[in-house]
């Protein structure tokens, strides 16, 4: 079977066998194993030592993003979110739970915000302290960019949080280069293709310092994780941590310096999502997003008109075939979501298209002809 | 290596080899097994289809501790905790984060806490709403007792939260004997024999939706997991769990079964904890609690007063021979911490017995005459 969804990712044959392990957190071996990956994972992030630290959470996503979210943002302070995407209403839903205010930026699910909304938008309001991005947007496919919006956060004197979930380790960012980003998060399971349970923050240690004490949870406090490190050591963990997830993420690294890296590893996605989006357009579908607007973590598809066509019908054909692709869809309008993320090659890519094409035709789904 | 320590426990090579397998959580088929897991432990928490729900929350058990206490602790609400132990601490810290109002009741870590207490307690102030109490108290070793405490909770028309994270499985409980239990908090990597990165709480869904609303946090809001299952099914995840976790949990429940549930697990435990604490006494050494007070989960030994014994290198020593116990403890006066839990028999525990006299032999460290 073929894991085509946006995380958690097919893996490599190395990182599962990380994974049947039994390990004590707290043994020294295991420290160090820890330390050495919040070097590794600080490196990507662009941070750097005693500056910024890596900062893990036993936990989904999710999690991770309302740490930092309540980590930063006080209790009552005004963050701005820029609404193009279902990944960036659950930011703005984690936020209000917490107890912060989100100021909405709408902007619709086919393409990145850009800067000057957010300027104007933070213009408009001088009580916004914090805008909350997203970085990759799951839902649709599109790339928010924090190169340009992070500018105009800078330009007007605040501050930035950014979901990096899908993004982390393929697309670039440098926390060194963008003073005004108190925290970006990622997790364990997507682009770093690890195994799903851990999520991670990369935080500027001055603001940690600057902020403790606003989180209201013990358990999702990011200065306090930062505290326990500098009190017990970077091995060290508050809480027991999914550790057989941490140490699948160490085999995973591997991988990825073999592979190349960052630039590496964004142009193979780059290439599985232009195989998608070419091939799903030779086979008559119409995607979600305009090709300039196309990211390379995620395509989505228009569902055919057709009534031959229903999601989960799909979904089970494709299956069938050895492809295994979301079963739910979350832009504006209905479309099916494949992944481009994991250990996935362009080539497995191409035999997924084709598995797409005999799917719709084993339904009895009318395509258009091939644009 | 044996890992003598409280969690994430030694497994079995069943549930070791589940860890290493690609899964998408979406999936029909894994829906059907979370939704098969749910009623597994439903049953091990003695609870009733439709009256109780399993409401897994990836994250540390403090994670699902602090979502225990928001979700049923209202905001500003007073909760009674017997600070008989690290981990009563630690609930009570979680608690005042949350921004509730923790009564605390000083009780010794070396023994229960007494129902007549928590009810004069409870008479002494009538704000009280709830009681917060830890189970099996792993840092110490002593055990509360829910039946007669949670007694005392009813008859006072309060409200009990209870830390089951290191008893649930081997300790017995039952839900549907304690109406005055809102909920009871475990993890995945306990006494289940599982692996670490999944909490659950099994909660009463009458207080589940006449509570909603209150947790202030989405993350660890057990309302709204709850809500979710009931409209997306038994089976559905709001958010990406740590999927691998929750397949090694089903192996390691068909492993619980072939043993024969809780009554065999807990006397192999208690078996365990009996060697060790006879081994301990024939070393010449000092349990940490009186025999009575001893639990089946956790064994404390007083450190020997010889300076020759440092815990650090006591436990590189045992190390050396194969057996890992924790490099810390949390007991009032110094002392090491042995783990009774995971797939350990007692001959195991006699062989971490004699490799204790060794490598407190070849650290130089007089022993008393066995008593
Ligand atoms: C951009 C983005 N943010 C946040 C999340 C939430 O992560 P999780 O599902 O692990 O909670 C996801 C998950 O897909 C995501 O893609
Ligand atoms: C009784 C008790 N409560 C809570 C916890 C916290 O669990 P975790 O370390 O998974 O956060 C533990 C962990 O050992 C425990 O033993």
């Amino acid at each position: 079977m073929l894991l085509l969804i946006p995380g958690p990712v097919q893996t490599r044959p190395e990182v599962r066998a990380a994974m049947a392990v039994d390990i004590a957190p707290w043994d020294d071996d295991t420290q160090a194993e820890l330390a050495a990956l919040r070097e590794r994972l600080l490196a990507i992030a662009g941070g750097v030592p005693g500056e910024h630290a890596v900062l893990p959470v036993t936990g989904a996503g999710h999690a991770v993003v309302e740490a930092c979210l309540r980590s930063f943002v006080p209790p009552g302070g005004k963050v701005l979110i820029p609404l193009n995407g279902a990944y960036a209403q659950r930011m703005a839903r984690l936020a209000r739970e917490a107890g912060r205010a989100v100021v909405a930026l709408e902007v619709p699910d086919t393409r990145p915000v850009g800067a000057a909304e957010v300027a104007a938008a933070l213009a408009a309001d001088p009580a916004i302290g914090h805008v909350g991005m997203v970085y990759s947007e799951t839902g649709s496919g599109i790339v928010n960019d924090p190169e340009a919006v992070g500018a105009a956060v800078r330009a007007a004197g605040r501050r930035l949080v950014l979901d990096a979930v899908s993004a982390f380790g393929a697309l670039p960012f440098r926390m060194d280069a963008h003073p005004e980003c108190d925290a970006l998060a990622f997790t364990t399971g997507k682009c770093l293709e690890g195994m799903p349970g851990i999520g991670m923050a990369v935080a500027r240690t001055d603001r940690l310092l600057a902020c403790a004490g606003r989180a209201g949870s013990w358990v999702l406090d990011l200065a306090a994780i930062h505290d326990h490190a500098l009190r017990n050591g970077w091995g060290s963990h508050r809480f027991t941590p999914a550790v057989q997830v941490l140490h699948a993420l160490g085999a995973a690294l591997d991988l990825y310096d073999r592979e190349g890296g960052q630039p590496a590893r964004l142009a193979r996605y780059a290439e599985n999502a232009r195989v998608l989006y070419e091939g799903a357009l030779a086979l008559g579908l119409t995607p979600y997003l305009e090709r300039r607007h196309q990211g390379p973590i995620v395509v989505t598809v228009h569902q055919p008109p057709d009534p031959a066509f229903a999601l989960r019908g799909f979904v089970a054909a494709l299956k069938a075939r050895g492809v295994l692709i979301s079963n739910f869809f979350s832009t504006a309008t209905p479309t099916f979501r494949v992944g481009c993320i994991g250990a996935v090659t362009p080539g497995e890519m191409g035999a997924a298209v084709a598995a797409m094409r005999d799917a719709l035709d084993s339904l009895g789904v009318r395509r258009r002809a091939a644009a």
